[in-house]
């Protein structure tokens, strides 16, 4: 049960664009470099943004990778689920899942249950906000859990 | 990030055997059938579940396997964690994973605080409640998640 690490370089690269000025285009090999990430592997995640419209992909010299402005405040779960799909604790927690013991299975619930305590987490956390904290700890030194924006 | 269907198993046999009376033992056979997992696959989860001292195994003409009186009441949490192992929900929560990005990553707080929810509500959960739990469902009928025990 963790998350994977292309949803994690997501993450960072989303990070990195957020933290840039609007409308900034950047490469692959910048981006390959700011999430710590081979650019091969990046490519594919990179690929996956794109196809959910998180950010935009342009060609040619002057081309690269951009946030897309709409997304710029995009959860920390969007960005997730762009690479890994809907969030499901447990495969009993699949809309399209049929249980034999749905009905009477209580762990059902608690996985249920679990699974919302972390997804909301997840979705009450922007990258525009991780950029800014992000920004702000270069600044000022480390932040602690209570003194994030969003505590 | 999803649960792992040997950690499903280990929690559909854990209920099981919470559900029977005190001191009954049961073959690996009985708990395939109640776990709806079949037997090869069990027999992996079955020896984490004794390597971990959650259940005892007997061996011999009434051997099989038990509850361990101690761990009636052992959380969902610990149940999962003796098949995956401490749940880390990305790579950088593992106290001996050195990540370079520590002490600026503002997701790494994130990750954390969504972790701690999930985590609080596994461990809030005991076998031996989701057993009754289950009991009450098979007389009364289907239970919704504000009616359990623990909410």
């Amino acid at each position: 049960m963790q998350l994977t690490r292309a949803a994690d370089y997501a993450v960072r690269v989303m990070i990195h664009l957020a933290g840039l000025p609007p409308d900034a285009r950047v490469s692959r090999s910048e981006l390959s470099a700011a999430a710590e990430c081979p650019e091969q592997f990046l490519s594919k995640v990179l690929q996956n943004l794109t196809r959910a419209g998180l950010i935009v992909s342009r060609r040619g010299n002057t081309g690269g990778f951009e946030l897309d402005a709409r997304h710029r405040d995009a959860s920390l779960l969007e960005v997730v689920e762009a690479i890994e799909g809907p969030i499901r604790l447990n495969l009993c927690l699949n809309s399209d899942h049929s249980c034999s013991r749905q009905g009477w299975c209580p762990a059902h619930l608690v996985w249920a249950k679990a699974q919302k305590a972390m997804v909301e987490v997840l979705g009450a956390t922007t990258i525009g906000e991780l950029a800014r904290s992000a920004d702000d700890t270069r600044q000022k030194g480390p932040v602690t859990i209570e003194e994030l924006p969003w505590n």
